[in-house]
């Protein structure tokens, strides 16, 4: 039997704002990504985030992201490698803060929005990023984009990977995924999507554009929880698995 | 040959703000309070005032404080008890990224400003800061004011603790501080400070207003890290502690 | 033929977090009282509110609170009344921005959350703020709580004020509301809640917790925008005007 | 007789933080820049920055950036022309609360830091800063670098403008500056500095690094007020231009 994990960005309520699909969404998912309060969360967030995580029995990380509440760290930012290696550190330790008071061990980082952007295609951000979770501690798994810099930075420094697959997102030829900035580059319909997916568990395949089947490694598939449709998409997801005898579970 | 701790709030710096004084005081005291990023602080400042107290040998405390950057943590707050648990947590979880990150160990927690004058009088806030460090790490030292709530619920829970005596206060015949509402509250004379701070020292006792002789069960001197004379007073009160063959060292 | 104002409170949304009430509510109001990035809102969302707010017909006023983004400025803050003033210019001023830039005016100022809850109480503050939005503009309406430091500020400095009448609270025989301490405080049922607002709005009276017909000088009533049936509470109470020749306008 | 404009960014302390040149540097210059709490300054530095510079007979400008505190507006964002543009009224909004209070006019807009420089080379940016300033008071002047996209976008909408000259920048044979990567970009000899601006103030000319000389065309002197020697250069430059008749004035 094989198996994926199913990872989804958490925690990303603030203040008098809440998030009320975290809580169904777990049922579906296998680790959790939790923003540490500088593009989303705050303490209250963080520590109901890990409790419920911890209920489900997931796979808790650090999602640390740019201080940019307002863009919610979507904007990039011109940060030096030091200043990355340095929010990075700040938002495991205040993460890690709340699992290691429950007793819980934090299991992986991915950087959150532009700085995920950002240092998939920068060595040296993504060095500094890599960085900071080795020091942090050198069993944490690093989660990055398939074939990004973010992850052959983790892998020269012997971190431990989780490379993501998409469903919503089109290939090409090469393995990479299709710019947004093309048309196709967003699979649109959910069968497809699914379709994707199940391939891509079965075989580490995925089919291009061009209808090029291409290898594939990766070990983790991130669902987006913000989407009208997530939570739906999600059973489907699941269900989908279940009908292949694929099992879900973190790395 | 007695021993005493002196203490100093340090990593006050923010972004392009500086604090010159911290790298100059570190020659004269024991243990540092490293502001967390809430009050003051920052990623980068964090960093940098964990390498320099390791390197003079400091013991390293985590120094948290209420969400207040413009106010610089000393406007009061009402806050719950558990905002004060998370905020806490959050807090020394931060730091901890930074000391973790060299292989190095925390110390201690004193809190910040409004948060450790309410906390000395408000024993739920008092519980429920002690508890986060607790939860964080049992070992952990907490430092607070002689008498105060704090020091009552650290107590209580099995917390190793610290009270601090003050250099620059009067005291009352009860042994508390003179209110600073109330003349004499402040000591601005040089030479009664470093009295003071001896004879406690010397023979863990101070002399109230009223010239009654009280005394003070203390392991810690505060040393005000922002004054003018900031850092003349903490040498002449390292030189007096030397010429009494009193040792500085961190508890 | 009687009129009121509706007030509601609006662009209480940020960055990524949305508030799709908003946009409904403004169907059934005369004035809107727009945050100003303090306690929440923000330039995008200011500049959206103030031109929905302008298709809608709708009196404009400024909302300031607390700088408290994470407690969306409900929590108490113990601020100098310099400070006061000082906060409450700077977000006058902001929205004052958004608003002349399309050439219109603003009409009133209503202070938020605990801002509003401790002026109402403490005259020292209430004359900050007042002096705050006099400075600014003389011709602009304070709105406060009837019976408060801030209408009775706002009176003694020359400002016009709108004083408030809730629909969803109790009054006691002396015309004030039932502190929320007190069972019977808060009106669940909201028939009763309509019949209140339109006996004030008919014969400026309410009647007390004990049954006693009290005289009540208000001049606009307060809806609150986040409940869960705030929209449809919104539509009853203005059918309710409507069938008895209320009209809703801004003072 | 000549003249020119000398203008100082200013406000920029926080809180705690002080900035205490800036009430020594008034004594030499024409108009202020003042920071409008998103990079730098908050209410209570932005009430008293006013007040000192209108006791001192000098023009008010706001200085708008980006929302980074902790970077103090120096990192760039990568933010739409609809972000530039609310964050510039925003802010020009805040400041103008201060200067409409004690009855004092904005003089003129001057964008800093990241935003500055970002908004010199990119059309779309200056074009949406110089609306934000348009649509605020269509009277008020836009100071920007000499040559630059915020210049030549605010003479298409028909703002007055003020180009920047530098007293410690080197230029190049077309008048543009010598860039930073380049050697010999800063002037670091003050003599020279001073020579550079008073021919500048003369003649309205400069010699090249290639000892051309350049026609330029400027209205205003930046002068920095961080660097250790700010007020000894400011007190020299102003001699040079007493010597030589040259009046210092806003434009």
């Amino acid at each position: 039997m094989k198996s994926i994990d199913i990872n989804c960005d958490m925690g990303e309520a603030f203040g008098n704002y809440s998030m009320p699909n975290d809580i169904v969404l777990m049922d579906y998912i296998s680790s959790v990504n939790i923003a540490c309060g500088f593009h989303a969360g705050d303490a209250q967030v963080m520590q109901d985030t890990v409790a419920l995580a911890l209920q489900k029995g997931l796979a808790i990380g650090a999602h640390p992201g740019f201080q940019d509440l307002q863009g919610f760290g979507r904007r990039e930012m011109k940060i030096s490698a030091r200043e990355a290696y340095q929010i990075t550190l700040y938002q495991i330790g205040a993460l890690n803060g709340f699992v290691k008071a429950v007793g819980a061990k934090l299991h992986h980082v991915k950087a959150h929005g532009a700085l995920y952007n950002m240092a998939a295609k920068d060595i040296e951000l993504a060095k500094a990023i890599v960085q900071a979770v080795y020091d942090f501690d050198a069993n944490l798994i690093l989660y990055g984009l398939a074939g990004s810099k973010m992850i052959e930075a983790a892998e020269r420094s012997g971190l431990a990977t989780a490379s993501e697959v998409f469903a919503d997102r089109s290939y090409q030829d090469d393995g990479s995924l299709t710019p947004r900035t093309q048309p196709g580059a967003m699979i649109e319909d959910e069968k497809q999507s699914v379709q994707q997916v199940l391939r891509f568990a079965e075989h580490q395949e995925v089919v291009s554009m061009n209808n090029k089947i291409i290898a594939v490694k990766a070990e983790t598939l991130c669902l987006h929880g913000d989407g009208k449709h997530a939570i739906e998409f999600a059973k489907t997801i699941r269900e989908a698995f279940k009908s292949k005898g694929i099992a879900v579970k973190a790395p």
